[in-house]
């Protein structure tokens, strides 16, 4: 690790300091998955001039086959956006037919105009599409108040329907990009009984939210057959260890959404009623997995990031006070410097420990960088070595362990570093 | 202010780039104040060789009279420094002889070693000021989880004794600095029925905390002579409108200290004992605003910062929400970059006012930078024309004003901008 990191730079620079705003993040994966189709969903991702730049792709429909079931979580947010206010409307009924997603525009803050254009783009989905308007899903990412004409974006979901195929999951992954430097895709196969179900999805998301570019959005489509209600157990929980679990900046979108639709064409898959039933044991491990990759990904495509940053705390006093000290010191401004600057100060992780407002005891602390134990007990271990320690911090991947010593509670949050990169991005995006 | 601000910079260049680390903040009042005696205080500031840096100063002793009382606040971290535990342990007593602090070392994350030495610096001060160990306040700041010989501090008290003077401020405002680019003094006088009483006092911080540098320390000194119990309500109030309502990167200190001494020295006072007392009006109104000077200087001195910035929240829920709002606003490090890029990106408050949790109302929502009123109920001034507002930004003072629009509760947080010096200074500070 100490060594593909320190064979990266010149002895002597640091991550903080280095070109800052690189044209592919240096966390990316080498490339985009190959992803076959998943029967009863066809996707398009084109340019239809949302976005400044001429050509880049900024509008995503896909088509999902009638029965299609659909759950997701969205921002908590107080001021969400026109298109999250719509999908929260309609979201308990738990079925779907259309999903359209554009970047360039966030319609968020923009007032009755906003809703208006909500409401055109449903009903010309629909009617396109034949189905109702409250079947049709909606999201947008991208400048904040800046209002459209209402029906802009229905006058292209026309041109779209005829580019529709099951094979263009790369371009409906570049078509929601805003700041992001790669198009992030995931997918897996799984038996649900005998049959082979497939999930595949994309997600965008570069600040943990950035306001402007309306954040992170996240869209999981499977073939498998499962009710509304189990479907959104599935998704809550999933959700919860993945998109819940990380953060860049800290920093809370106005549009975050994650929806997950399940087209039901598998084939000979047995009959789902619960969410408890042991049939879908692999496919809720593989759920999680597919949305743990996604929000991964955006993670590693955090604005500036130089490190992708594991924290790992246990004993906590229970699971959600893990999270919410792993978060303290995630969205730590000191820590990810310190992590930026390839410095292993974890006295910051100790500030950060004792700010988080849960239960700790400074004397039952104990902290690891790596492999690493660098304090136990509240205090450094005897003959504790920063050099180590030091190379290991040159490299991409960081992995901090926190025991609280208190309970049993434990939790994993995954973060990047704060970097001269972050600044850049953020005080010229909108300008 | 536009053109005060433009004028120091050439135009298209942005403060966000502008050369990160100065040895003394742009934003820095002119020079430290001049600062009278306050009857019964004498104080010393020395080097003693806890910095690394030679010859700089890094101890500050404070030696007053017989019957001083003392309030304070301390910090809310989980896991406090061992002059924090000590302090709150003495608190309570509301008696004060002697005020030990140093730099250099925070004395935090040192287990048994770290009381040990608080408590052979209380008794060595004890010993050398004929008082008891639990009339030595002590504060600490620097480096986390570094031991020192127990008797290194308590072995330098003697050596300062003999040059405590009443007219040493400047001196002892600079032996508590820590990253900070200039020494923070304050003074008022004001009455107390016929009886003219001063107030003084010197703070430190530049991180509203850094844990390597430990943070915010604010020490006031009067010769009024208020009882302990009155005078720690005056301290909270106070500093509920001053130090709690300030914010640079919205971590939370170790080793954060406010406390104020009443050595009781001045003549003619009339007896108070109630904080209820109409004759303490002007004396709670100074002391709210050495307190908010002190602050309003930690802020200035902020790390990397290049613009103070006013967070005026009103038309909230309540009090709480109010302030709850505008820490939101200035904690966001997409509103503090947006600021430090000068640009008018009220999106991003929108965003910031959301994720509060705080009731909202996106329809409801009103914003203004400066003197521009940029939206109103939720949507766009008509008209709006951000020319103005974008020169406005080129400042070094920016007010933003926020409007829920759905109760009474207003309140005021003060912040800087987020820079590339914040990430200079602490991607690089402990190595």
């Amino acid at each position: 690790m100490a060594k593909s990191g320190a064979s990266k730079k010149t002895s002597g620079t640091r991550a903080a300091t280095k070109s800052p705003v690189p044209t592919r993040s240096p966390l990316a994966p080498a490339r985009f998955p190959s992803m076959g189709p998943v029967a009863g969903v066809r996707l398009a991702g084109r340019a239809v001039g949302l976005k400044k730049h001429k050509g880049v792709k900024d509008l995503m429909v896909a088509e999902m086959a009638p029965g299609t079931t659909v759950a997701g979580v969205l921002t908590r947010s107080k001021c969400p956006s026109a298109p999250v206010d719509w999908c929260r409307a309609i979201l308990p009924r738990g079925k779907a037919r259309v999903l359209v997603v554009n970047s360039g525009n966030a319609n968020a803050f923009t007032g009755n105009a906003g809703d208006l254009q909500v409401a055109q783009t449903a009903g010309e989905a629909a009617h396109l599409f034949g189905c109702r308007a409250r079947d049709v899903f909606i999201a947008s990412t991208g400048v904040i108040g800046e209002p459209r004409a209402p029906d802009y974006i229905a006058s292209k979901i026309g041109g779209m329907k005829k580019s529709l195929a099951v094979k263009s999951w790369k371009n409906a992954a570049e078509a929601i990009m805003t700041t992001d430097t790669f198009p992030k895709g995931a997918t897996r196969k799984v038996k649900i009984g005998k049959a082979e179900v497939t999930l595949s999805g994309f997600a965008k998301g570069s600040g943990m939210i950035a306001p402007d570019m309306a954040t992170m959005l996240g869209f999981v489509f499977t073939d498998a057959k499962i009710p509304a209600p189990v479907l959104q157990r599935l998704v809550r929980t999933a959700a919860d260890e993945s998109f819940n679990a990380i953060t860049v900046d800290s920093d809370t979108s106005t549009s975050d959404t994650v929806l997950l639709f399940a087209t039901g064409q598998a084939k000979g898959q047995p009959r789902i009623t619960s969410s408890a039933d042991k049939v879908l044991a692999n496919f809720k491990a593989a759920l999680k997995d597919i949305f743990v990759d996604l929000a991964q990904q955006i993670v590693r495509d955090g604005e500036g990031a130089q490190k992708f940053v594991t924290i790992n705390v246990r004993g906590a006093e229970s699971k959600k006070a893990a999270r919410i000290v792993g978060l303290a010191i995630a969205n730590s401004p000191l820590v990810k410097t310190a992590i930026a600057g390839e410095d292993p100060n974890w006295g910051r992780v100790v500030m950060a420990v004792g700010k988080a407002g849960e239960k700790a005891d400074r004397d039952k602390l104990s902290i690891g960088f790596g492999e690493t134990q660098i304090t136990r007990n509240g205090q450094l271990v005897h003959g504790y070595d920063e050099a180590p320690v030091a190379a290991y911090m040159k490299g991409d991947e960081i992995t901090v362990d926190v025991d609280l010593g208190i309970g049993r509670g434990r939790g994993t949050v995954w973060t990047c570093d704060l970097t001269h990169g972050y600044i850049t991005i953020n005080a010229d995006y909108r300008s």
